[in-house]
């Protein structure tokens, strides 16, 4: 179904203007085909789609307002808009449901790089990780940019946000690996086959002194830089302990 | 020494305004202390710094030109600008000069987001590899975020730029390797610990098909998303291969 929106006052885009990162009912802003049709795919619950005259839909798209370009202009989060847009409510899960099998969740400790947070959950999704968990002082997951850097993981992925580091050591009995530098143990020798968590600092401030105090030091033999961007450390950390779970 | 600029139509701020990519001259914008501080650190042939009053400025700045905070403002390139930039001229590399050693060459192919490009440069130097090739169609080595992403590994690794997959493969010997999804040599069996090239390619496009023809598909093993964000990859990548050369 395809409508034309007549008026610049229609409430929807009150909505979507106060969607980042989130309305009140609990819609984030979507926006792009990719992301969208991944949105359309997992079954989360998704608005009309808001699209220029031009723009090509995502597959499946049910209800479709067509706006004018300059309203679009107004609503878009990106430098290149493609012309569609929706809300869309991710589903909320519980820290219980991160876990399951042989547990692997990963912790963003003060990632406030948007794009970082999604390429993060990306990989967690690509490794297999059951879970995320975005700590107090992260970006929102459902900031437009995270989303759309997810490239859709965020409608896939289990994950919990806006937990302090106290709240999280109260309902986290796993144990805790964090990437550190100046750690004795190489990444490759450290035990990530079993269920287990791992935290990604922050590239400024690094891992919070509360959960470093109880987390393994791992560190990824590098030849002279001390830190890596945060979602290739994050990605690195994934792949081992992927491989490590896939040895026979 | 600190001067302060007492007019906008001052030529060195037309300078910094045409510079991204690169002046005429060759200057790029470097922005932010901590970059100016690896240029400075590096040697690099840097013009005066132009600083808001408030800024902070990198330790061994010589000559610092103080501007109005609108005046920065129209120059800056950052969303949350920190108050001082400047034209640095990068070193200029031949390809040969990336090869030394056990080379490893970092190829970028079809990277156009300049965050990605300079998170690649980073983890190549933090991996030990002897240089990196900007292939046309990628983002320019001196775009402003770039340069930021890359942490100074700008000012440190040798890297050229602009040269067709035809070109390189016009003068580049080295065994080629690339990551591919549907490879059936999975990463941690590829061998990487001779002298040899990675290619990594664009997330919507992937590698060049004239190079992919002549490359070693590599898988990395991942559960179920198709690609993950081409620095993550890169990442992991050059990890992989200096695992294989760190191994007794």
């Amino acid at each position: 179904m395809t409508e034309t929106l007549l008026s610049d006052k229609n409430p929807l885009l009150k909505d979507v203007r106060k969607a980042a990162p989130l309305t009140s009912e609990g819609f984030a802003l979507a926006e792009g085909p990719h992301l969208l049709e991944e949105a359309l795919r997992s079954g989360a619950d998704i608005g009309p789609i808001l699209a220029t005259v031009a723009a090509v839909l995502p597959p499946g798209a049910k209800r479709v307002i067509r706006v004018a370009d300059a309203t679009f202009a107004s609503l878009a989060t990106t430098d290149s808009p493609q012309g569609v847009l929706s809300l869309v409510r991710p589903r909320a899960w519980t820290f219980d449901q991160l876990l399951h099998g042989r547990a692997l969740v990963v912790i963003l400790d003060g990632i406030q790089d948007p794009g970082n947070a999604g390429a993060i959950l990306r990989a967690a999704e690509a490794f297999g990780a059951t879970g995320a968990v975005f700590l107090k002082g992260c970006v929102s997951p459902h900031n437009p940019k995270c989303m759309r850097a997810s490239a859709g993981s965020i409608f896939r992925i289990p994950y919990v946000a806006g937990l302090t580091a106290e709240e999280l050591l109260d309902v986290c009995r796993l144990p805790l690996h964090a990437a550190d530098a100046k750690a004795t143990i190489v990444l490759a020798e450290a035990r990530l086959a079993k269920p287990c968590a791992i935290i990604i600092g922050s590239e400024g401030r690094g891992v919070s002194p509360a959960l470093a105090e109880r987390a393994t030091g791992l560190r990824i033999p590098t030849v002279k830089v001390e830190s890596l961007n945060a979602a290739v450390a994050a990605g690195i950390l994934l792949y081992e302990a992927r491989r490590q779970r896939s040895a026979p």
